[in-house]
This record gives structure tokens, sequence and C-alpha cells, in this order.
């Protein structure tokens, strides 16, 4: 199939932004006097750890739960995660009003578990392997006719968290350069098909862990190259990129930042401490990128993607 | 004196938010759908975390400096302060053009410390003792001709302060209640003028840790009785009430609740998990006296004003 039937256009990401608009917030874009004298360039932080369930995962699960309109109702939804989308999910499905059941890893954050069963979605237990996560969901679907949201590697998906970024060129189209955090590569896909339909010029870099690179080493290589053992602080950025998300980076986003851990701790603190905002070790990321590459963002207008907010407060890094 | 003349009006308060409205934040007002089923009513977080310099200190410290309009430019003002004042007043008299000199205890906070620096006022450190405070700022006051701007027993502080609540009620004039915390009562005799002054019908009260609890005790007995050595982890709520605080108090104030540390924390964990947002453990004190009356407050709707998010992370409860 084509890219363009493959990926959503621009023109599907605002049908998508006016879709989910009575179910989502509008989040808030911030800045910080210091950190743009820290980092000597100006940085709006486009808030979607605001945003519902605390993570931009709520747009695209709204946008994919909304398409299916002509699915009975009575049909569950279903997905593997242990992570924001499995809470997004779960929210989004008790807003609209179907079932969800989440296939979660045994050894998931008690947090995350928690979440989910707050929005009154079903948990599934399995072993914290993919294996068993896949074979879970493919049980479930089995026996209830569920149909799978995928996290990352769905057109819909894509298409909700591509309104993020639109919504950030809306309010402020001077922007020169977006940066976005990349695991799975939802939020970057979504965000580099709008960025560069509004405004080709501009410049859409992801920023990934240097413990869980496999973003910049697939563009490197032009083909998929799956993380082995990923490990970085970033937990939201462990998963690999798809097929959909793997052809909307490479037509889509200029280059990718490797980051430190270091830096990523030092991004996270400053954002805490000078906006007063709690943001998630992966949300950290494209900061960090800035701190480490000061001479190439100098004077420039930035747009950064703060992705979430869903902070274990008994495990920080400081 | 007369009260119409030692404390300023809803007049006065409204006049302050037309002088410094260039300089402060008109700040956001948050909710959470979580905290709200958790207390059972309807709370409206003013965002005083997200105000210039972190606090709604800037205000009244905007609003002061302000009104030295008269006095040459060369004079320079002061306070004695380890806390948020401190920093406000150095970042408004940046902002203002005037200089400022902060007499700081030697043992203050590194992180205020650097603050205070960071907008370019001058420090003078003294001894930790109240007295050393009062003498090192009489001594810089007779060698620099220096104007004092006390933290909260001040007519254009307190009017500055009055106009958080003021803008809170602009925008949800349907509030029932509000709860401000109280250490030296600047914010609390601001907030009570104003609200009172626009809704006859609206309760005011005023929260503060037990272990700092001079306000409560000070109403009940119809006197000023300074604090002996508070202890709370709300480090903004040491102070006890001045003569014109009290005084304000004494007549607008409907009651004060005094609450435990263990319920401080617990409520200050609750905003970061559910807002997303970092407050000072003093913001978390109105909180905590909901949770621990739920039965007074449930079907509310409620103003809490979030005093400020100047934490020190290193030094986290939790």
């Amino acid at each position: 199939m084509d890219n363009v039937f493959r990926l959503p256009s621009l023109h599907e990401i605002k049908k998508s932004a006016e879709r989910i608009s009575a179910f989502i917030h509008r989040t808030p874009v911030f800045t910080s006097g210091i950190i743009d004298e820290i980092t000597a360039c100006n940085i709006y932080f486009k808030c979607e750890n605001l945003q519902k369930s605390g993570a931009f995962k709520f747009r695209g699960a709204t946008n994919a739960l909304l398409n299916l309109k002509d699915v009975s109702p009575n049909i569950p939804v279903t997905t593997h995660s242990s992570g924001n989308h499995a809470g997004a999910l779960a929210k989004a499905s008790q807003a609209i009003g179907r079932k969800c059941i989440v296939v979660m890893p045994e050894n998931a954050p008690k947090v995350k578990i928690e979440a989910v069963k707050y929005y009154n979605a079903e948990i599934v237990f399995c072993k914290p392997t993919l294996e068993a996560r896949e074979s879970s969901a493919e049980k479930v679907i089995e026996e209830t006719g569920a149909v799978l949201i995928h996290p990352y590697n769905n057109y819909h998906i894509i298409a909700g968290q591509g309104t993020a970024a639109l919504e950030l060129l809306e309010d402020y189209s001077e922007l020169e350069i977006i940066i976005i955090p990349v695991g799975g590569g939802g939020l970057l896909s979504g965000s580099s098909i709008s960025a560069k339909a509004i405004k080709p010029a501009i410049k859409v870099f992801g920023a990934e862990p240097m413990g869980a690179d496999d973003a910049y080493r697939s563009l490197k290589a032009g083909k998929i190259i799956p993380s082995i053992k990923p490990v970085t602080i970033a937990d939201g950025l462990l998963t690999s990129l798809g097929d959909l998300t793997f052809e909307a980076i490479s037509s889509n986003v200029d280059d990718i930042f490797c980051v430190s851990e270091e830096s990523i701790i030092e991004a996270m603190r400053m954002v805490w401490k000078f906006t007063k905002m709690i943001i998630e070790p992966s949300s950290a990321v494209p900061l960090a990128a800035v701190l480490e590459n000061k001479s190439l963002f100098k004077n420039k207008k930035l747009g950064i993607i703060i992705s979430g907010g869903n902070v274990d407060l008994n495990k920080l890094p400081f």
C-alpha cells in the first residue's frame, strides 16, 4: 500500500483534532525565562503532561476509539502496554463507553495498574515478555472479539498524536524547529506529518536516549533495527519503531539526537525547578538534546512537546 | 488610625491589580477530576506556583515597588527574609529597576540564596535569629537610606497579595468558599478583603499547620500570640501575624483550620500526582484542611490559592 493511504495526512490530522476536541484538553504552552537564558534560545513547551490521563497518548487513544463508530458498542478494545497508552486507552474507553481489556505484565508498576483499574478497565496479567504480552492479547481477541488498538503502529493513533503539534503551530506559527521524544514513534510520526505539512521549512528532530537509540540506528540504516535490552530512565521510550512509524519518520524527520542519561536527569530537574511542572523522564529528552547541542539551537525558536507527567514519586532520580 | 486607612479596600486592591498587571502573570486555575472525587467537592486551584519568582509574593513586592514612584530611583529597597519574599522582591526590583538589598540568615537554603543572586540583588548575611535579621536590616537602612519592604505587614503588600483572589473570583464567581494558607498573613489578609467585598456571602478560611498555629490561637485569644519555635514542613508558614494582618484576618476570616504534618504531605503528594504541578508544602495546607474535614466541604465549590512552588528537589518528603 502507498504511503498516502498507510499514513494520515494533515487533512486527516485536522479531522481527528475536530473529532477528539470535546474529549481532550487543549493543553497550554509554557515558557521559562531562565531556561531560555541557560539554553540561549526560545523554547515553547507544549504541556501534554497536563493532558487527560497525564500523557499525549490520550489523543491517539480517543481518536482510535471514536473511529470505531461502525463497530458494535458491545465489542471491547484491547491493548498490551505497561505504560501511558494503557491508562489513556482505559480512560478514553470509559469516557466514550466501550469495554477495555488491557494486557499488562505482572511486574508492571503498581501506580500504572492502579490507574487502569481506576478507569474501570479489565486487566489480564501475563509474564513480562513481549511474547507473553502478544499471545495474551491474541487470546483476549479470540475469546472476546476485541479490537486491538496498537500503542503507536496504527493509522488513527498516529493521526491523534499529530494533533498536539497542530495545536502548537496554530498557537506559535513562528517556530523554526520542533523536537519530539521518540520511543515507538507515534508522537514523532504524527508531529512530523503535521509540522512539515503546515510549514515545510520547519526542522523536525527526534530525541532519544543513547541507551535506547533504535530510531537513530534505524534511520541511519534505512531499515528498522529494534532495540535489544534498552536501558534508560526514560521508561516511555523503551519500545522500537513499527513499520508505519518508521515510514513516517524516514519521510519527515530531519535528524535524531541521542542523549546521555545525565543530560536527561539534568533537563528533567530544570523543567521541574523552573516551570513548576512535573514531567516524566521521557519528556525531558528533547531539552537534553538542546543542552547537549547548544550552539546548534542558538537564538532559535523551538517547540518541544512535553509528552507526559506520570512519574512514580517514590522513585525520583533526585 | 482607623482600619479604613490602615488596610487596603477592594478599590485599592483593584487599583493594585491594574498597576501590576504588566509585570505579573495572570495565573491559570486548575481542577482535577480525581481530587474532586476524593474530596467530594469541586476545587479550583489558583496557581500562584506558576507566578513569576514561583510564588504569589511577586504580586505584593511588585505593588510595593511601583508605589515608590515618588522615591528617587537611586534609593534602594531592603527586606529581611530567607523565603519567597526575598526572591520576589529581588526579581521585581530587577524588573522595575531599583537596587535591592536582602538581609538573609547565613543558614538560608542554598537554592534561595542562588535565586536572590540570580536577580542581581545584594545579599547581607547575618546570624540566623530574628534580632540579627532586624538589626542588620536597620543597619542597611541607616547606611543606604533604603526603604524597608516588610514581607506581609505592609499596606501595599497586602493590597498586592489580594489581587490573586480578585482574579480567582473574576474567573469563578460561583465559588462558595476560599481557603488560604496563613503564615504572616499577607495573602490571607488581601484575599479575605477581596473576597468578602466582592461576595459577602462567601466563606473565607485560613489553614495552618498545627505545628505553627499562631494565627488560630491569636484569633481565638483576640490578640496576637506569636509562634514560639514553630515546627512544620511548611517552611513558608513559620512566621507570626503582624498587627495589620491580625486586624484584617480578625475582621474578615470565618475560621482557621489547623492540620497535621501527615495531611500536609498527603495533600502535597495528591496535587503533584493528579495535577502534575510542583507545589511547596505550604501550598498543600488548605487541601489538607479539606481532607481532614470532608463532611464540612461536601458538594461545595471551593477556591484554593496555591501559594508557591519553590521546593528543594533534594529534600522531598517522598
